[in-house]
């Protein structure tokens, strides 16, 4: 059985990169209220960075994601076997993933919860979201399993053994998705962090994009946690600020492309290239012009008989999450330790 | 890296599928010179059954194919977990795959070549093709994996012990992929088939489709052997009768879709969407009427972009691989023991 | 790095089997204060069964284990591919899980606490212990994977879904291992228990051995929850009614021997077989009647250069954990539903 | 089913370490005829060497091996996940293998066989053997994926393109067990080196040790081939100059150890300890000085009941094979790049 799109009977050309919901914007230049956009590179680095953050409500309406931060890192070489490259890419992450924790730590300070003032007392508890047994669904749990966890040394050898040594208090867990739990994500992660008093949670996760050419080769982190309907697997509840009550920062990779967003593209691209050309241009005006309901027709008939809400991934999805999840472990190894 | 098109340069919407290439001639019922199609259903099966005969050379070069007899089965709910579908399947392809045998013993009878006159006899050589490690193209291996072979047990316990107890005298190999072996397949099973004297290959390889629909609920049965170019990894040289020096059948399913079907598939949807509808008919006729050239260009340009030459394969491409790989090496076991 | 004994500088020949344990005592046929024995086969059965009771503190000090049932199957045939057997003892085990969920039920029910009246209504929670990415440790959550959870079922489609259909409200999790998780296994139990309010904990476990020949063929039930030391991984803290505030069945097989234990044996063995040759009998009693001192000094000697605390398993192991993981995940489908 | 003896009846305490052999005869230090030996160790390495010479037929006679030279390094942190460690052993085991391929090259030569005059131009077929899917018998299979070979390039971009590189001319073949393919080993390569025409194999094979701390950690280099009876699984045909045609270097780890090998050492062991205590130096003589066949049916009878040919193999295997096959293909790459 292939990964279904929630909402059947509607098509939906979902991506969960802010990045993708803001370029589908007309007008690509153009300006989205309540959502601010800014594309820069650090010096000599190949990482491309976009910071998408949605501002207030209107924008959340517009993107369909909630207001907070979207970092997107754009790392084109990261579909290809240089280690040299990978542990750039994980330097950088580890820098971002740092800065984010910061902002967290701040902000819950403002609203006068109790946080460590240094980062790196800081307690965490990663998760690796996703289905161990799905390979493009496994990111998260390979991720957990790369991680060094430090925990329970503060406990075989004492409390204040990790702040000695300025190590964080880093824990993990895979909780499993609902099909082989019997059980909503959130209310593992709620348990599990009532008993273990975390400060923060960092949330891995396996994500759909729009654009086969990001499989594999974005990261996407956000300071908003995780919300239903994101994710390879489908999440039925938040994980969030308010549903865990203590902050998520959450890193998601894109490892499936819905068959609709394929098709999409097409037509899009299909109509841009009827209008550049003198002869056709009537054409791509025309279908750009039709009414929204004709419009929604047009693309719904071309969607339904083949692909309802089917999936892929690349054949090589194996070696891809396998790189990958080192990439991500690595990256928060370097923000925390 | 994905799984690259041979020709890159130019985009091609391969299938390996004999049925897919005779879908896509136009004017669909009607007559492609030197081929001719049967389908048909066998009483009370849930298998639909296909048979385009490639009959001379018209038809090869109008197909992109050689000579012979392509049977292809379609079964559904072979994505599904149904072990009685499963085993019903097995059993049909255990038939067909008994037919094709005994085709082939003929005709090797009528060019004069040694071959026992009873299927009981024969020597059969399974070859399971592909890389065993990238799962889409591990469908081969994982068949040999489940095979029962014979042949050492006449070494043991003397010439005639499988001919007494009426079993053929089957063997295996996985040849491995040129990039891994260094070496054409067809040079390692022409090596062990001068050393082991088969007087038969079976040969089964995973195969790129047309249609996503397709992925693992299609199966080809052919003739005509292995062609360069065919397969989930390309072969660059033929296993056949002339390069092999006995028989070859071969058994395939697809598991990837190129990314450039998909597209093209989209494009044809959408030229007759356009004309079936009284107020864009127009508009599917300007594209279908277009010149060739042009509609080469336009179809090109919405190629490129995003995906050259890129496959892509189901999530849940491990399952599907591991539950077909047991279907096919039983229809094996029903056909020759 | 191999699985280490708990205690160092010690040498302790472990096993997790009450049976085995019971078998060391000298006088097979003895009785032993405070512990009861019982073994049976139930008609027709190729299962052979072997009820351990630890009655009271003195048996729990002698038995080095605490008071309570250990129900062991043992089942010869289990080693081996043999549908129809392993279906068999799929039966048998689920009886006797049944039967020791009745038993633990009215337990609680006599201490007054709230238990469902019928098995049918029970809310349980599977938990699969050990460490995934060791083969001979995964034996509890493969079983996990195999299981049909009913949870989320009853939040899907409302309260009184299950008991409707007379389904339990099955739920499962695989908490890692503590090196993994930072987190000790009982923290994350309480956690989920007190946030999803099961009955009871099923818990399945690979075990220790003493003898190779139980290496997958012995099945231990038992209502006394998992201890410290016990276990392929050891875990710190128990896993009891005590510590999670529900009862705890424990499913447990042995899949590690240690080397130790190895050496032990042959000792014990040697010394038997030369007090039964006329000529050598004067030797074997020589050692066993050494000073209890002496006889540990040679036998320390005997183990140190060699293997400390080292474990060994089956070359097969892959094989015999994947069978048995469906062999105990149907023994409790045939349980509960 | 576990690995079995291949003469059952017998037992026999089998290791494919000649190492091991020559320690096994009475007076470790003293000389055995027709048998060399030599240990040192090179300045500043931390692996310790062997080399073990059976120079004529009564050499050969006691050792129970072929004539040849058989160098064997211990290492025994190649049990750790130290990198540096391993890339320190690949790089001696390296050298090792180039001088032992000089030598194999010199002695074709000395009987006026062709042969290339340097290194870089010889053609080698890289052979994995044993059984990909039992982990402590797929270390063959795992070393030959690693390789990088470069006989197909040879053919894609003309002859003499690695010779110009001095890139010697390396393929590689996983030839399956006979229980999977129904071949003898020697009969596929023996085809597949007619096709292919290579200068030398180097065979890769799991070895059965006798003591569980070579588990993983020796590695053993020989001249003499592949014999019946030695590796993981038992082959039936040797694979050496005189099958093959053409000479074959081996190069073998221990993964497994017999249980039988166990008791054998211990009991061993165990009359070195009673002799060395004065109260019970008696006994032990008294066991070392019973009449042969009086201490063959003491050890039978200890051996049988438990184990007759069982093999073991430690809980971590996976891992173990995982590292060592990449140690030994940079090894490979290292002598022959």
């Amino acid at each position: 059985m292939m990964l279904k799109n929630g909402r059947s009977g509607e098509f939906e050309i979902r991506t969960d990169l802010a990045l993708e919901e803001r370029e589908s914007f007309p007008g690509d230049g153009g300006e989205v209220s309540g959502v601010s956009l800014r594309e820069w590179r650090e010096e000599t680095s190949r990482v491309k960075l976009t910071e998408v953050k949605i501002l207030d409500e209107r924008g959340a309406k517009a993107m369909g994601k909630p207001c907070g931060t979207y970092l997107t890192l754009e790392a084109d070489q990261l579909a290809e076997q240089d280690e040299d490259y990978h542990a750039e890419v994980s330097e950088e992450l580890g820098r971002h993933i740092r800065n984010l924790i910061g902002q967290l730590m701040k902000a819950e300070m403002k609203e006068d919860r109790a946080m460590p003032e240094e980062p790196g007392n800081l307690k965490i508890l990663a998760v690796g979201l996703g289905n161990a047994s799905v390979t493009p669904d496994a990111l998260g749990p390979k991720v957990i399993s790369h991680l060094q966890v430090t925990r329970h040394l503060e406990q075989q050898y004492g409390n204040g053994f990790c702040r000695k040594r300025e190590l964080p208090v880093l824990s993990g867990i895979v909780p499993g998705v609902m099909a082989q739990t019997g059980m909503e994500t959130a209310e593992i992660l709620k348990g599990v962090i009532r008993e273990t008093r975390p400060d923060l949670v960092i949330a891995i996760d396996a994500l759909a994009a729009r654009s086969i050419r990001r499989l594999g080769t974005t990261i996407q982190l956000t300071d908003t946690g995780i919300h239903p309907g994101s994710g390879v697997g489908n999440h039925r509840h938040s994980l969030t600020r308010e549903s865990l009550g203590i902050p998520v920062l959450a890193i998601g990779v894109p490892t499936v492309v819905g068959a609709a967003a394929i098709v999409h593209d097409t037509v899009n691209t299909m109509i841009q290239t009827l209008n550049s050309s003198m002869s056709t241009k009537g054409m791509g005006e025309f279908i750009r012009d039709m009414a929204p309901d004709e419009q929604y027709d047009l693309i719904r008939e071309l969607l339904e008989p083949e692909f309802g809400g089917l999936y892929v991934t690349p054949p090589n999805i194996d070696e891809m999450v396998g790189r990958l999840s080192f990439t991500i472990s690595e990256g928060i190894h370097e923000a925390v330790f």
